[in-house]
């Protein structure tokens, strides 16, 4: 890699010709395929913005113009041009780089961004803050995708954007699918535009008679302002999203065009106030079956370099199956036998494996596009009429649309069961993708069951009971394998707020909820090796709270320590610490969970080691005593 | 009140003829206008929408049609039509009616709406659950302000809705004002094309195309589809910020028009699909005052029924000042001080005292609009260009931006300056715009100072210090009056985790954050006279926890009851039982502060007393040992 070997920062970059940006956009290219085959991220949305970024770095001033890469999968080939080559093959990895932009990391990355739609608010606060500060030539770029733009907070900050003269470039990213291909109205609208010859063809002559005219903004703002109007009039009577708000629009252009890029934002830089430029490109542009299958290949895990196939692990067959494929799954199931049953998820088909009941009863599945805020109200407007929404929200996510649940649904009463998929930590995507707070922050919220299942059998058998439930009703269950094979059996209804012994002891009682009560399982068989017996219990529900079980634990135990995989505060632990305050209990109770700080990146086994409540931890801190 | 006399329900409306209606209208107005001006509550939205709540209930077959009224405020109207006339004189008081719609009230109110932007999102749930049912007859309206407009949820179900094939009307109600003039682009989109000619008499042109041909949905779908286009293709060269996202545009017609209104609501009803129907009111019509003065008028107080005048309390003159307004003047004199410092608020400029600042800095001033999530990442963009952003949201909209201040906030450290105004039991408002759950939903979010003052002085000193943060800090106070009258002394730094003995007793001591520790200071001011000497303590901060002060409080006294104008699980009680029970303190902590559940409307002290914290229940909790 010639050229690529010799860029280690922008500044590098901006020493080539322009005739040989496309060689460096094939080095990056083949360097990030390469890297993504062994060392498993996002590989889709990268190698669709390769041009885009090799044209950003080489035309503005980084890292002095801000660039803000919305939901940041797609800041690899900017991470490789912004110092982080040498370590990008400990991307997402324990004590690597992050797999998203990292303001702590570089200060190329104007601004942290795992979840989506964030990018035009935090854009448009930089230049407002330049402007303020008569920072006067700084540029401040948004790079977002269709996908992310269907967010309610991107339609906001456009909104405010328009009024503003800040300084701001939204450059939309049209590749017409985000992970699942794109839903909603605008997508259509996208499609539309980009595909009308005619409005290309009045776009073109725009094109020509402003961008192209480079003394235009010489001109009086008088003169300016007359002669847009005059095009407006004359010319483009097509108005457009974009314009209605109060955004000069330009585009669509080709995406994957790196000279067309460096060309049409050469020309924008010299353009003031709010602009959006639109372009084309092609999601997993360069890999064959990446192009032909983005959803698949969106994070396809290891593949083989030379071919582009997926490795799959034939060993793995008889293995237990993950939480999200019992959820689908069982989805079906019920659907089958409840009509009144349908399923609501913000653009998680796929990775929640809604996609099954998509495939089975369409008219019955809504994928609201990347909106969870509407994905939650639109389920209690369904359950208001008497439907029964299972709507699945990853964890994380959810945090955008608490609101939405305390107040459409909670106050209510509405029977919504949400699916909080991804609870927990969930390893590799880190910071930003840990489904830490929802324990917590959903205890305080009145109405609502708060459930979550220790293994496969008990979520079918929660989700089973919640079909009935007269009030809304959460599920937490976390990424990934659960542990049992052969999980598919009879399904049968849950008494709500019942826990259960899994394993009576003496002395130490461990408190657990959900699958991570696995690990108290085996730090117990490890320990009754040693000669300890401990009891392990399942509260199944944080709310409504066992507190006969509880009872019985404070009355035969000496000590208890409760296990949970979210934040320790609000959550089961301080549930159990109030009830012992309560009641007078005087034994000791101490709590493991997610502490108080923000945990990055790495396996799961990583980080619950980290966090001090893996097997090996609850076997230390149970010998320690 | 001939008429509306008559007239209990829509079937008794239903009855009269046509042209009867105007009459109606001024009957409903003059009702209003009479109960609001002794019986204070929201004046100007009702005001606006009589005509087309008369109209809906005049042509639609309610409750069997649904309607949803987007920020409720807006339905007195329609509470007053729908059985609830009687009882008006109880709007927003104790055990009386709710002041927003509420489901649980009447089965005329389809939707609980006390937040805005929600009521497209339920709208079109209600419409997919009826569509899915075979209720193919049923009617689903959605009334929305072009202000809740630009809430980004808004977008998020235009957007879906767009998609979707379901039978929703969405009317926008634009009269260019939600309380604070509103702003955005898209309100000056709204401005732009109801004050065009040419758009208007397009418009009209297919119109009557359209809706005067009462047979034209007879014909061939594919018929029909070509007649669009070509209308389209031909008429309509300028497309719409609605058709964009697959929405049938209507309008503007004049909203303060019944008959307009009723022939227009009767067109659309046999067309199917997502619609919007754009009409022009005027917020407070019939009240000159409140027509001149909209945002004073949004919510009066009382007023003078006969010449509109708004009532003013002389005797308050010298009393201690609202919180509100000790933030807004204090904002100003740091902001003198401090070139860095701005403020940010969605939509909250007038209600949080912020217009402070904007009468004095305007170009350091951000109204953006109703957008929370917007809100808080562009304060996280200002602050992450060394800006100081103070931030007003009142708590129980801060519930709508949670996962921003933790994704784009906290995480990335960034020092945005939050003030949760309307903190706490908010009084006639009721159970959705209490705000109780933010002392627990942002105890958990690492990185977050949390403190609360007890006082008017506090609040400056509070501001005062958050100024030099390197971390995000959130100062939460409630709404209303404090306790100094001459509250405008030289500020000073406060330490961070540090909290006060307010008096020093003995036995029992009450552990309190906030303003409602006033309560714990009268009532320890009662038990005195008694001969009881308790303590009171202010914590300041709930993070970081004064953990030598509490060692302090629970070496020297026997029983701490903590108290908090927040729900009981998760916050300042939950803490410190968390305290007591990891340091082994065996002594009884029992918690004050609001239950687990929703409380309605009522006055706060009403209110207090129904939760247990008013001074006179605090008296009994302690004597009562």
């Amino acid at each position: 890699m010639p050229l690529l070997n010799e860029i280690s920062f922008p500044a590098d970059l901006r020493k080539l010709q322009k005739n040989q940006l496309p060689q460096v956009c094939d080095e990056l290219r083949e360097f990030i395929i390469e890297a993504a085959s062994h060392n498993p991220g996002h590989l889709g949305s990268g190698l669709g913005v390769i041009e885009l970024t090799v044209a950003l770095h080489y035309v503005f001033n980084t890292p002095y113009d801000k660039i803000v890469w919305d939901v940041g999968h797609q800041a690899y080939p900017h991470k490789i041009l912004t110092g982080r080559k040498e370590r990008f093959h400990t991307n997402r990895k324990y004590r690597g780089i992050s797999g998203f932009p990292k303001m702590s990391e570089s200060e190329y990355d104007a601004f942290g961004t795992g979840h989506s739609s964030t990018s035009i608010s935090a854009t448009l606060g930089m230049a407002v803050a330049s402007a303020l500060q008569n920072e006067t030539d700084r540029q401040h770029i948004a790079v977002i995708g269709d996908g992310s733009l269907t967010g309610g907070m991107s339609f906001e900050a456009l909104n405010h954007a328009g009024v503003e003269r800040a300084n701001i470039l939204v450059i939309v990213n049209d590749n017409g699918i985000a992970i699942d291909k794109n839903v909603g109205g605008l997508s259509k609208y996208f499609t539309q535009i980009t595909s009308s010859r005619t409005y290309n063809s009045v776009r073109n002559r725009i094109w020509n008679l402003l961008g192209g005219n480079s003394e235009y903004h010489q001109k009086s703002k008088n003169y300016v302002r007359r002669f847009f109007a005059a095009i407006k009039a004359l010319l483009f009577r097509r108005s457009n999203f974009f314009e209605n708000i109060g955004f000069r629009y330009f585009g669509p252009i080709d995406g994957n065009d790196v000279k067309i890029l460096v060309k049409t934002l050469n020309d924008l830089k010299a353009i003031g106030g709010p602009k959006v430029l639109h372009i084309a490109t092609k999601k997993g542009k360069g890999l064959s079956q990446a192009e032909n299958d983005p959803t698949q290949y969106h994070a396809p895990g290891k593949f083989d370099y030379t071919t582009g196939k997926i490795k799959t692990d034939s060993s793995l067959e008889q293995t237990p199956p993950r939480f999200q494929d019992v959820f689908g799954l069982t989805l079906v199931e019920l659907a089958e036998k409840n009509p009144k049953i349908v399923g609501i998820t913000p653009a998680m088909l796929t990775g929640s494996s809604m996609s099954f009941l998509q495939k089975r009863f369409p008219e019955r599945t809504f994928d609201v596009g990347i909106a969870e805020q509407h994905a939650v109200t639109f389920s209690a407007g369904l359950a208001a009429q008497s439907l029964i929404p299972f709507c699945n929200i990853y964890s994380s996510f959810m945090q955008r649309a608490l609101d939405q649940v305390i107040h459409d649904v909670a106050l209510q009463n509405l029977p919504v069961i949400f699916c909080l998929d991804r609870a927990g930590l969930v390893g590799e995507d880190g910071a930003t993708h840990h489904g830490a707070f929802d324990l917590a922050q959903f205890r305080c919220i009145p109405n609502v069951i708060i459930a979550s299942p220790l293994n496969e059998i008990d979520l079918r058998n929660l989700m089973f009971t919640a079909q009935n439930s007269k009030q809304p009703f959460v599920i937490r269950y976390p990424r990934g394998k659960g542990t049992i094979a052969d999980w598919k059996k009879p399904m049968k209804a849950i008494e709500i707020g019942k826990g259960v012994c899994l394993k009576q002891g003496e002395n130490t009682a461990i408190v657990s909820i959900g699958a991570i009560g696995q690990n108290a399982l085996k730090a117990a068989d490890i320990l009754e090796k040693t000669g300890q017996k401990i009891s392990v219990y399942d509260m199944r529900f944080l709310v409504p709270l066992d507190e006969n079980l509880l009872h019985e634990i404070f009355k035969t135990h000496e000590r208890v320590i409760t296990l949970e995989d979210g934040v320790i505060d609000g959550g089961l632990g301080s549930a159990v610490m109030e009830f012992a305050v309560k009641n007078n209990y005087h034994i000791p109770v101490e709590r493991l969970g997610i502490p108080r700080r923000f945990v990055e990146q790495g396996t799961i086994e990583e980080l619950q080691a980290e966090c001090g409540f893996d097997v090996d931890s609850i076997c230390k801190k149970i010998g320690a005593r």
